[in-house]
């Protein structure tokens, strides 16, 4: 990772972005919820997120923006491997008890899974699940992105998606 | 950025992921569609992309993934600043002229924009933008991941968001 020369406005000119502006604009952006799963030495775990991203095809690769401070974190980072299972229209409260505070036996018993080929919990009834092995990571503040090698793909069922759009559960 | 070591399934028992299953995997993941722009040096360029991700709010900072090999490519790492304008249901065509291979002073002509504090053009009529600075980047096989410091946020119209989801345009 490189730092990038500055070629433009001085930096006395920026005012600094506040949280909390930065979440309300973030709100706008609507994205696909999904619940991210994963398993080995380190045990199961699972979390709710929208923030995964394609990127790129050569290989198969995609990317999780993950807070080092998250529950799952230790977790996910021991185990190295996930399964990104991309939630439909029906999927909106198994995504509220994968969000909250619940123990993680009751989030997982709340659906049907079975295991990938890296050992992560594949989702039955997802959009499509990608199981995948954490590949690279990078640290960007308060989180770190894991770039994510994908090794199987399971495609689901033809459904209408869950999104996450200002603040609330929408569909589509 | 590290490597991480690998702890679970054997490599040989893995196939590999062609291309298409990935494409026809992430068409079932929904995504917001947005205009990206970038002024500078190297001059103005502009392209639509669903390939975007909140990363952390401390400090404000977000995530794009762009083809190394996309004609907008040097241009926008030579400004080293972009504008993500996160595009309303009303703008499908306009997206639809920034995904295509339309001339650069065409694209812009379709819109109206004024300069960002980075000098990137804000799209006058998006539901938000983001003003950034280019600050570190990370290539991931044929892609660059540009994380983007956030220096400017444009909260713009209250209206329907224009979403990609199984290769066609949808409204939310």
């Amino acid at each position: 990772m490189n730092s990038i020369p500055s070629f433009n406005a001085p930096l006395e000119a920026i005012a600094p972005i506040s949280r909390e502006a930065f979440r309300d604009g973030m709100a706008k952006m609507a994205a696909a919820v999904n619940i991210i799963t994963t398993d080995g030495p380190a045990g199961r775990a699972g979390f709710a997120a929208t923030a995964v991203c394609s990127v790129t095809d050569s290989p198969a690769t995609l990317l999780i923006c993950l807070n080092r401070t998250a529950s799952v974190f230790d977790t996910v980072m021991q185990n190295a491997v996930v399964c990104v299972n991309v939630l439909s229209s029906e999927h909106e409260a198994l995504s509220g008890l994968f969000g909250g505070k619940t123990p993680v036996d009751e989030r997982f018993a709340a659906a049907e899974w079975e295991a990938g080929v890296t050992g992560a919990p594949v989702l039955k009834d997802a959009l499509v699940s990608f199981d995948c092995r954490i590949t690279e990571q990078c640290d960007i503040g308060t989180h770190r992105v894991l770039y994510c090698t994908v090794e199987g793909i399971h495609d689901g069922q033809d459904a209408e998606a869950l999104l996450y759009y200002r603040r609330s559960y929408q569909r589509v």
